[in-house]
């Protein structure tokens, strides 16, 4: 059965109601909800769930209509960067589909949240129709505050389906299709954001650092901590464990220590094999050395 | 369909050809070839393959056959302990099969191996007769050459099937029934095998150490090391990766580095995600969190 993965983001990470109430919406058309994260500082919620194809834009409108509903973004404050009440809402082909397909059932999803819910759409990666909104960090720069005037002003920063004055209160949603991506965060034992800031420069991709890794640097204020966000497009390129330990030389020049680390959503098999092979230092070891994996390619 | 792990241990590691004949002997009766691994310095191979039960014993029963045939006890030297060419034959549950029926597959092949080839037979673990075989190390002590006189000797000390003489050339095969186990291996940056030793005494269960440890010390002529070899015989207790850092804990005491590790064998996956858990220090790290264990458990 071809199988989509869908990870919402929700601009509310502290009113664990509210997002019961989005969650209870998206699992109501049939989707299996496979994880959920919430967190205070963030204020933002990201919701992990998986459907066939026929079903998948269905459960992700009905989870956007009740943020809709629910979220008003002039009261919502947070150190995630948002534009909107359900702020992303990414199609991830798993099995049996392509991201060709997975974008067709974002652009199709993006006009019924315009068209039923009047909040203009972004098409972001593989779903983008310009050039400018490939990234989300693009779409997303000045957030809602900025955007509320900018969307209006210049054509470029519009939004590409409705519009192009955002919603009063949802803002904006940035609709896509891309592929599977590892979300990991690196907690840093200071409250200096800044530190975080540097050390998410120095490892990015885009200053030169590991390939396929995004990351910024934010402060935790109810923890008195920082932290290095990170997502990981490629995890075959750069893995998590890379990724930390990229973080813990950075973070070593500074003399700060790593407290721990979190994964947002949930994380590929193969990226932890990958981890227990690197950490466990086995010579000989391969994902041909794990019991499961050679059953199954023996087809007994 | 119910399968059958079988992880026979053969007292030949430098001669490639030897091992070959004997894999090829284990595959003709159908089984499937999961792993296998030599070592010059242990001169021991581990031949890991999966059958249905009515297979697994006919495809050990090859296996050991050919190695009564090619390896000479008598001109046998190598750091890990041995009584027999076939030194070690465990049949292990892999699914939809008890440990007591691997322990009836493991008596039913030890007749066989008596009769057919003359080599007597200690059952030991789930398939022993007699307490003093229950644990390997205590069937092993003495080695091939104080076997062949004590097992004359000494009542105590007698094969369970077959004997009381051993094989003159091939010794006496250990046959039984065990959970699965983990075979991990970490290697020292010393020649200095009383260091290994030490560690592992330290850090064993039999001595107070941690739960479902089996350790033991030797010295890796052909590379100048030495090497702490274990047994986890309940990975879920006794993890590899808190193996691992049991012995770096040690090794400090000595100022001596971990070079690396070696898995003998295969390893479930599920010990590996628990060390990348460990070592990736995720916090809200669970089995929950992989993302083929949720598609399973949501069954999609």
């Amino acid at each position: 059965m071809p199988l989509v993965e869908c990870v919402p983001n929700f601009s509310e990470g502290r009113d664990a109601a509210t997002v019961d109430t989005i969650v209870a919406a998206i699992a109501s058309a049939g989707a299996a909800i496979l994880h959920r994260t919430s967190d205070p500082d963030h204020n933002r919620s990201v919701v992990t769930f998986a459907a066939p194809p026929e079903i998948v834009g269905e459960a992700a409108f009905r989870g956007v209509r009740r943020a809709v509903e629910l979220i008003d973004l002039r009261r919502h404050h947070g150190v995630h960067p948002r534009i909107g009440a359900a702020d992303v809402v990414p199609f991830v082909p798993l099995r049996g589909i392509t991201l060709e397909d997975c974008a067709r059932i974002a652009v199709a999803t993006g006009e019924r949240i315009w068209h039923e819910l009047h909040v203009p759409v972004y098409l972001y990666e593989a779903a983008a129709r310009r050039q400018q909104c490939r990234n989300l960090a693009d779409v997303r720069r000045g957030q809602f505050e900025k955007l509320l005037r900018e969307a209006v002003e210049n054509p470029e920063r519009a939004p590409d389906i409705g519009g192009p004055a955002l919603h009063p209160t949802a803002g904006a949603a940035v609709v896509g299709a891309r592929k599977f991506l590892i979300a990991f965060n690196v907690n840093l034992d200071t409250a200096d954001a800044a530190i975080a800031r540097a050390i998410a420069r120095a490892i990015r991709a885009s200053s030169g650092g590991l390939p396929c890794l995004k990351a910024m640097g934010v402060r935790l204020e109810s923890r008195g901590i920082s932290q290095v966000s990170m997502n990981l497009t490629d995890f075959e390129q750069t893995p998590p464990h890379r990724a930390l330990e990229a973080v813990r030389a950075e973070a070593e020049k500074y003399g700060v220590a790593i407290i721990g680390t979190e994964f947002i959503g949930l994380v590929p098999r193969k990226a932890l094999e990958m981890a227990a092979g690197y950490y466990l230092r086995a010579a000989n070891f391969g994902l041909g050395t794990v019991l499961e994996n050679r059953l199954e390619e023996a087809k007994i």
